[in-house]
């Protein structure tokens, strides 16, 4: 399999509940004004805690500083795993289940954070720039590695990397096992032809601007049997929409389509208190059980939790499993 | 005629070129979403100085202070003239032309300020809360002349106005003369049916919020040929835009529409310096000698000046009536 490290510079960033409407000028011209932007690894995630924003460093460029904006100090670069046909998997699965043991779990090994964004077409691996030759040298047995450069693919090993290999030095952990969320709303992820988009965008641009009450309390909101999740990515002219069936409903039926018919996930949130960048493993903890188990998963970081979204038939199972995990972790 | 005080409460502000994205997230609002608005007359003029915006008090609770945002210190009424079908009028003008000798030349001569903002659909003549008595008293032998209150009409005589006649007592003035600029583009007046508003958001968002280079001089663009000028307004239902022929191609053709096929206006500008707001008889003095030549007219005050709209082939009358206008003020 190739394994592609993709042309973005990218950060990650958070906007508060309440700073949102400072930000809606630039986000509006993100979201819906292609040719106002050179941007073009665009993501925008809301959770009841704040807005996750991830773009490239044209997109960043428009955000101005501001007591509302928190910004985590890494590059960091997507990386895609591309199926190249010769590889002949016995897995039905999507998503980061795919791709859980062949480079999720040899990072997690090495120590590597991870930020994940799964879209209705990829699943996005953002690594820190600072741990690229780690990444290459970890994967470059697995994958034929690629480096994209303005349009142009080119091979890279661990020996063109600057510094060689930066094995990072920890000692293996025992990662945390972090508390889970399981919320009863069910989500769909679905896609949209670019050219549509103007026909949904008073729809979208009040489901996400003007849909939270400034009066909503994060803290309630984690209490509540609902999750407020929505989240709208525009990458290299793609469109990918991950929202709950409540919000689903808002929007015309002919225009949003998804790859099964119908087909619902439920929503498995990882963490009590905001996970921070820098502990490795979360990731792989999820996915790996859900490899071992074929259950397909959708997998979005945000900037304070980690969401896994499970078909929603495979909930059951996923909840014993999350329990069963949690339950020997605590004993052992 | 009829003559109905509409049961709005109106604010007129301002909001500066370089301070327009701080109020994107209301605006957007006030514009798009119906549904979480009680806002019901709303108008946005783009003029190369500023954004001149007119609301109602529910729509001015949606503005935050700012150091951007500069607020006239009145409440606001509108008047608007209804024909009721009894009245044979000779002329065929539409537009101020009309209500130029009932309204607005006895409203002038009584000292009363009026701000005017025409639409598509009709004139609205605002006039300050405190003015009112004197627009009854002044109006009331020309017309019937109804409240309008939680949707009924109630006639009122200047009799049932508390404090009665409150007579403007400043001496009849010789008015200044104001200077005016007469740019070369062509406007259009044009109606939109509001359910086809989201169809046309994405363009008009990017006209109103991301076309202005922030860079733009208003003392250079003053001395342009071509002056930037787009109105927008919502009121009671009804949208009415004013555009140049440049912003309307980027409009789909087939959703905006117009009274007459493709008719085409030219500006007057009126003011040399901002007018300010207590200046009475500055349309009087257009819209008079306009009424005598039977010529139609728009007209739409903003923050700093007034623009009347002419039809294109009455442009060469209405700069030579201007220019004699100017010369006989300037040799009295």
């Amino acid at each position: 399999m190739d394994l592609h490290i993709l042309d973005h510079r990218l950060r990650v960033t958070s906007i508060s509940k309440s700073g949102l409407a400072n930000f809606t000028h630039p986000l509006i011209k993100l979201i819906f004004l292609r040719n106002r932007t050179r941007c073009k690894f665009f993501s925008l995630t809301e959770t009841p805690e704040n807005y996750t924003v991830v773009l490239d460093e044209e997109g960043f460029k428009e955000l101005q500083p501001s007591e509302h904006l928190q910004v985590e100090g890494s590059i960091w670069l997507p990386l895609n795993v591309v199926s190249n046909g010769n590889t002949s998997s016995s897995s039905q699965a999507v998503g980061v289940t795919k791709i859980a043991k062949s480079v999720i779990a040899p990072l997690a090994e090495q120590h590597v954070s991870v930020f994940m964004l799964s879209t209705y077409q990829t699943d996005f691996i953002l690594v820190r720039e600072q741990d690229l030759s780690v990444v290459i040298s970890t994967l470059e047995e697995e994958f034929n590695i690629y480096r994209e450069v303005a349009g142009e693919s080119t091979p890279v090993q661990s020996q063109n990397v600057s510094n060689g290999l930066h094995k990072n030095g920890k000692e293996a952990l025992q990662s945390t096992v972090h508390p889970v969320l399981i919320p009863l709303n069910q989500f769909c992820v679905m896609s949209l032809d670019p050219d549509t988009l103007p026909s949904i965008a008073t729809t979208l641009i009040d489901v996400l601007f003007y849909s939270s009450s400034p009066k909503e309390d994060p803290h309630s909101a984690q209490d509540m049997d609902c999750i407020k999740f929505f989240s709208f990515s525009l990458i290299d002219g793609y469109i990918s929409l991950v929202m709950d069936t409540e919000a689903q409903r808002r929007f015309p039926a002919d225009l949003l389509f998804t790859s099964s018919s119908g087909e619902l996930w439920r929503m498995v949130r990882i963490g009590g208190q905001p996970l921070g960048f820098d502990e490795c493993g979360i990731v792989a903890q999820i996915s790996r059980p859900l490899a071992d188990s074929d259950i397909s998963a959708y997998y979005i970081s945000t900037f304070s939790f980690d969401h896994a979204l499970v078909p929603e038939e495979d909930i059951v199972s996923v909840t014993d499993m999350l329990h069963h995990q949690r339950k020997e972790a605590s004993s052992s």
